[in-house]
């Protein structure tokens, strides 16, 4: 194979400043004609040696974009000769078209060649009773691994673990550690960067980098070169628990400890990567009333995903309305109140999401905490009344102009800043309620805070015309 | 020390399912109190032994919720013996803050210690002057490192990338290899996890991974063991890149190559790691329109920051509101209209949003491509025919129901169709044009997305009223 890269390097890559250098094979609609094109002639060689120099990843990708008939064409082209590993990076609807159409014992085939926790990402997509038959067909070990794996919460760090693992004890020498290490090479893990240190009743007061050992005479005592009491993971917390961890202390491997401290297993970068865009992409999704929606997924099942949250702003639109026909005699009198009150609503809605979601990252990087929410709440207070004051100047000014009328420039002006204030303070107030409810604040935010400016917005805007105006 | 861990585990892990493992010091209300009251207590030496047992990232957490005050105080007290490393953890004002308050000597003095990654970090965040102090304050190799990695854009590869490597021929043994490692471990980085092969002109051609050679035979070939053609890093690549590839390839580190293709530093997935959550933040907050912006920004930033936004909301919605204006005697001689109008625009506006946050997400996760793009923006019109058809049922519905007025609910049920149908391609058509402009969709996208469907919105419900509604 000549082909010296995985994706192409585009050849005018030192001619662009530091945009876009590489084209992925996916997105290269060159490459996927000519996929096509093979998966047409139907000729099981031709598809094999064209795909033969990707990598898993791109085969994966190049997958998710096909239409589902080239996709199933070239599942069944492939055959015994599919990478297994594609079966663990494939996602969307992608993945289940692959999985249905691999038989139960390709796919026990496929997963006997992974590391434990590719296999558990695989095996966790299946129903039960394929889940069952593909485990059976398992060997002992790899079925007894997997079955434990499945046996810790969805999304914990006893999903996310390696059984697989070097501990040593904390007396031993550099030396020792070496000759273990190439002894037993066949039961380590496929890629490990830390060696832990473990005490006599297992738990973990040590790590050493394989770089470190690597440099250390072979006299040298383990527990001269460790990183004493390394931070560790508890095998229940939540992946996010787990990926705030490896961040903030910019982990490589980490050491999973049960209830008692013991080891009992180990999770390295590589998946906590996935798991911290996974996370970030959950809030920006749920921010914007969108559930885990992957590009492969079809148009009746994202259809229906996001009817839900529309259905709620529906309702929610309608009770702004409600608030609006309160006032129905007063518009009847004034129309030029039904020019303005969207933007009463509007700005207050759009202050809100700043601040809403502002609060709702600072939550899940723990920025924010119950030690500086008074601190965070006081601040948005006083963020809200800067930008309301000159906000509502602002349109005050324009609403006079507009409508020559002072006396509504003015209830216009009040209702903006009175609206403004409360955006800013239902914008942190609701997601930290949410959050303290132990509740996603990123998924329920946004109906809450949208609603209540509306409602404000208008009751402000409306009521106070209504009072103030005199009967024309 | 017998804090055996950098963080409190709670005690009730165990009894919890797998929530909240983990209470951070800088939210542990009860820690930051009494270190407070440490601070207050003027005393240097109680100020020290409190915060020693803890990682430089607690103490930047630490001094990031404090005030600006009992910051001051806390690095007064600390002075010669706060932890450089805590430098190049802390963010946002604190940051400032920390760096004013520290004189250029001192600077040098921790940057000195520093891998050069973290030491440019610190740098760049310098104004001119004091850049030049410090570097000048450096040792002649420190500063040239440094200056060499400044002068790649801001964001690139060759920012984020170290010097210090690994890198050997490919015919040598894993003896020769291990032997020199011992030999030149000063000259070695701190920690890294592949060693790189390269060709005699320097291309690098393989990678192997320290687990790999230690588990090999000395007499093994390098050649034989290591992963043939990586995925590499140019250095001109954007960080945004960087991560993807990294995510991608599930790498631990990743060679840097020029624009002739020679190895000239290596990236570990450590520093990748914040990219990839900064990456995402950027896109959350700019939807929102907020800009980069952190919790410990001061009032007045804040909201001149987010004065712009609402600023150009304000523009747009005044322009919806000259469209409602266009209409005033139709609202006139049927209030109903003003009532209903907002829901219109509220649910276009929603349903854009949706469609609108997918998209930017698929872009920068690179989903969608040129040759996935018309299908996508195909598919993306169906599930707004699917939902525009239920809701604008649902919606002429309530409209009869509400005010007795088929032909209204019929003009009402219309309106909305229409504008969720050009919400869904607005949505995706937006995103798509401002990124083949070379701009981010991100930041751009939410003003013309939530303008247009206002406008539609109002022209659509109104326009139709006027003409189809009989005068009253």
């Amino acid at each position: 194979m000549t082909e010296s890269n995985f994706t192409h390097e585009d050849s005018r890559a030192d001619e662009l400043s530091h945009a876009e250098v590489y084209i992925e094979l996916h997105q290269d609609k060159d490459f996927i004609d000519e996929l096509v094109a093979h998966i047409e002639s139907d000729s099981p060689d031709n598809v094999f040696n064209f795909l033969e120099p990707y990598n898993a990843a791109d085969v994966a990708d190049l997958m998710e974009v096909l239409s589902y008939k080239e996709r199933r064409d070239l599942i069944r082209l492939l055959g015994e000769k599919l990478d297994p590993e594609v079966l663990s990076e494939i996602e969307g609807s992608a993945q289940d078209d692959l999985y249905d159409q691999l038989s139960n014992e390709q796919i026990a085939d496929a997963v006997t060649d992974m590391e434990i926790d590719d296999a558990v990402y695989v095996i966790e997509e299946l129903d039960e009773e394929d889940r069952s038959e593909v485990l059976s067909a398992l060997p002992h070990d790899d079925r007894e691994a997997i079955k434990e794996s499945l046996s810790y919460p969805e999304d914990s760090a006893g999903r996310m673990m390696q059984k697989d693992l070097v501990a040593l004890p904390e007396f031993w020498s550099v030396g020792q550690a070496i000759d273990l290490l190439r002894d037993q090479s066949s039961d380590l893990p496929e890629d490990f960067y830390d060696v832990f240190v473990v005490s006599p009743i297992h738990h973990p007061v040590g790590k050493v980098s394989l770089a470190k050992i690597m440099r250390a005479r072979r006299s040298t005592k383990i527990q001269s070169i460790m990183e004493q009491d390394p931070p560790t993971v508890n095998v229940m917390a939540d992946q996010e628990e787990v990926a705030y961890r490896f961040t903030k202390y910019h982990l490589i491997s980490a050491a999973v400890t049960d209830e008692n401290n013991r080891l009992v297993g180990m999770i390295t970068v590589d998946d906590v990567v996935d798991v911290i865009e996974e996370e970030a992409e959950e809030d920006i999704l749920a921010l914007a009333g969108v559930g885990e929606e992957s590009m492969g997924d079809s148009v009746f099942s994202i259809s229906k995903d996001r009817f839900k949250w529309l259905f709620v702003n529906l309702l929610t639109a309608i009770l702004a309305s409600l608030v609006i026909g309160l006032y129905e005699q007063t518009i009847e009198k004034l129309v030029a109140l039904a020019v303005l009150m969207p933007i009463v609503a509007s700005m207050g809605g759009n202050a809100a999401t700043q601040t809403m979601t502002v609060t709702v990252r600072a939550l899940a990087t723990k920025e924010i905490s119950p030690a500086n929410a008074s601190r965070s709440v006081w601040k948005e207070f006083k963020v809200a009344m800067i930008n309301g004051i000159f906000l509502s100047l602002i349109s005050g000014g324009v609403a006079v102009l507009w409508f020559g009328n002072p006396l509504l420039g003015s209830v216009f002006a009040a209702a903006m800043i009175f609206n403004l204030m409360c955006a800013g303070l239902c914008g942190i107030l609701i997601p930290l309620s949410i959050d303290k409810l132990g509740q996603d604040p990123a998924i329920a935010s946004s109906v809450f805070v949208t609603t209540i400016t509306d409602v404000i917005g208008f009751f402000a805007f409306l009521g106070l015309a209504t009072v103030v105006l005199p009967p024309l």
